[in-house]
């Protein structure tokens, strides 16, 4: 018997039947004994329709009416399936992220988790009712409701196992767990069964899109047993069955096993490239170009900077593909003749081929193997970033399919499990 | 200069354009100066797709999670209205009911509102924001999400114009004001300038659709003056027009002013019959009769026990036929063996018509001119009450159009206003 949350993505409850199914589930681990506490997301293709309606009557939408009304996809999918549990005899009882006190930053559309009242659903769910929680959403300390923007929910559900100290978190999702890469790219991809918190961390943030990054991290800084599992099996499959499979995502390194160099290839499309070229290579130049765009709440991925050739050095970074033109007014019209850069140039037809794995620290030649397949398939390198546990390269658009199952082979991921 | 509580139904509201049309209405008198307060209902449709969603889960869905589903659809339009104002320059802010503390008791999908915490919208109103508050929801005590029920959002407009003490409370609807009766049945109806409040009372627990009866109650109570008026108007029309249009609600009769004796003629199709026949005739059996029906949350309407007959007397009453199947059901199984009634019969084929008019107070004779009326039209009058102000008869279903024409014609309703 132990506390344990679930948590349901937007296809797992994108209908009535999906809903029922779901309740089923939550109720095979109530009925073994376990206090449950489930997440959901708003069903599928509501959240986009609530912003297309939004986007009907106000061109831009102003972020805080744009909050309260996305977040009412999640209130109506946590009613539907308190009733779902209701009518197969399970005690439930559904709250928003007001009601739970979900207290975050008033960043609307983006906002962060800062603390949960754990208080109230301690008291359901020590009366044997099962709490669902709406996902994504919370409210400021002004009382205003927030989202915590796309994929929010798998934050909200790991925040919430934190602030419950819960045994583990299931993200229940349209997928069974955690690839090498994605199947759908190299029909060889294998599912791992473990994967390290870092490795995770490395995967989420280059575009495996499994689990929101902010989860992963959430995950990591509270140390809460995270495990992703498919909701599309049968619900009243054998618990412990479930209970094992998908991949989990553990904190230590299993000291008896052999380590595989590498765990996944990661990719990701979403990103662009913008240069700024011959730009003065004074003390502060980075801030001043940067600062105007965390100004702008942009968020910046890879920044390389070059070495300076005649007192003149080129500045590059990547930003998210949906604030590439934003950042673009930002440095054209605030940061390029106050700097006195030459110019700027952006490429949206990008995209981002990492190599991700733990192994790394203990295998050398990993970043030449990557250099080498990339080079023989004729794949032109732009930009390189480096972490302790893993590589990313910045290519052509076009390359990344070929690019992802080149790397794939080349460090013989499709063979058996090594851990 | 006032402060002024607007109000749009669901129809006025029922897609972008509408809302971008509301927005411009609303602009209108808050560039005059005036300090607006908006109470919106859910987009029209989407209070019934909700429910169906529900519905769809549970046969019948818990009340207390079809609330937290239904209120969804207030909490869209306040966040889409918000916008659109915003879009064409007025500072606004959207507000739920929980987030203006419009405390209900917990009678979940019918609750009442007890008190609106007031402060912060005077707040945002002083500073020349117009507020767009969420009508039909609330909270209770507990924190959970209430309803008010159908047509909730009129008494939601009309407890926040009481909170605030606004000057006037404005519902804006798809008709232009109150008639003397439905112009759909009859084509001479004439809408009134003035109807004062314990005609509109009678007017709309009688079934005029016009206004939500609590409305009206809760305007009477904290002596809100009520205007009801057309949405589909040009938003652009002069102010002064616009503000003098419709039908206004007084608290005093004009005594400068001729009565007429009948304001208008009332009617519902929205009520069931219920006789237990041969009720032994002894104290206490009223409440014993009703008790029961009261504990299950149904409301009951006209009341009639006829004179005793050796002991044994009949006992009707009528209630919302949505609750009809639940009351039979009540008192087949808690009621009649008990008290021993011989039968019970119901019958659902029913109307109830009705002459209105503070005028009946200095006018003898009418309640003669309407038996005579439906006399002569062969209609059986099945049972009768009366108050101060209104005389309803219970007659069969199929005659309803022919009452109310018939007596339109008999109390001159169709002639120029005398008022």
């Amino acid at each position: 018997m132990a506390l344990i949350v679930h948590k349901y993505g937007g296809t797992s409850v994108g209908s009535p039947e999906r809903i029922r199914n779901v309740a089923r589930r939550v109720a095979k681990w109530q009925r073994a004994g376990h206090k449950v506490a489930v997440v959901v997301s708003a069903m599928s293709g509501e959240t986009n329709r609530l912003i297309g309606l939004a986007r009907e009557v106000q061109a831009e939408p102003d972020a805080r009416e744009l909050d309260v009304v996305a977040s009412t996809g999640e209130q109506v999918t946590v009613g539907l399936l308190a009733m779902a549990l209701k009518a197969i005899g399970v005690n439930a009882r559904s709250y928003t992220g007001p009601q739970v006190r979900v207290l975050t930053d008033s960043a609307f559309t983006k906002a962060r988790i800062l603390t949960i009242d754990a208080e109230r659903l301690h008291a359901d769910l020590d009366a044997g009712t099962v709490v669902v929680v709406a996902g994504f959403q919370g409210e400021d300390r002004d009382g205003n409701i927030t989202t915590l923007g796309r994929g929010g929910s798998d934050t909200s559900a790991v925040a919430l196992a934190a602030a419950l100290k819960a045994e583990e978190c299931l993200i229940y999702t349209d997928v069974d767990g955690v690839y090498t890469t994605d199947p759908r790219i190299v029909a060889e991809a294998r599912r791992l069964h473990t994967i390290t918190f870092e490795e995770m961390l490395e995967m989420a943030s280059l575009g495996s899109k499994v689990l929101q990054i902010r989860s992963v991290e959430f995950a990591g800084k509270y140390r809460v047993r995270l495990r992703v599992l498919s909701s599309l099996t049968d619900p009243d499959m054998p618990l412990e069955e479930e209970a094992a499979s998908g991949t989990l995502i553990t904190f230590e390194e299993d000291p008896t096993m052999e380590q595989a160099a590498i765990s996944g290839i990661a990719f990701t499309r979403d990103e662009a490239k913008i240069t700024l070229s011959a730009v003065p290579d004074r003390p502060g130049m980075a801030y001043q170009i940067l600062g105007p765009i965390a100004d702008a709440n942009i968020d910046v991925d890879m920044i390389i900077q070059n070495n300076s050739v005649g007192g003149l050095t080129d500045f590059s970074f990547t930003v998210n593909r949906s604030e590439y033109a934003k950042a673009m007014d930002v440095l054209n019209e605030k940061v390029k003749a106050h700097i006195g850069a030459g110019n700027v140039v952006g490429d949206a037809r990008i995209c981002k081929v990492s190599v991700v794995g733990i192994g790394m620290r203990s295998h050398v030649g990993i970043a030449s193997i990557m250099f080498r397949t990339l080079s023989e398939e004729g794949i032109n390198i732009q930009m390189i970033s480096t972490s302790e546990i893993k590589i990313s390269c910045i290519v052509e658009d076009k390359y990344m399919e070929l690019a992802v199952s080149s790397l794939h082979k080349a460090f013989g991921l499709e063979q058996a499990p090594a851990k």
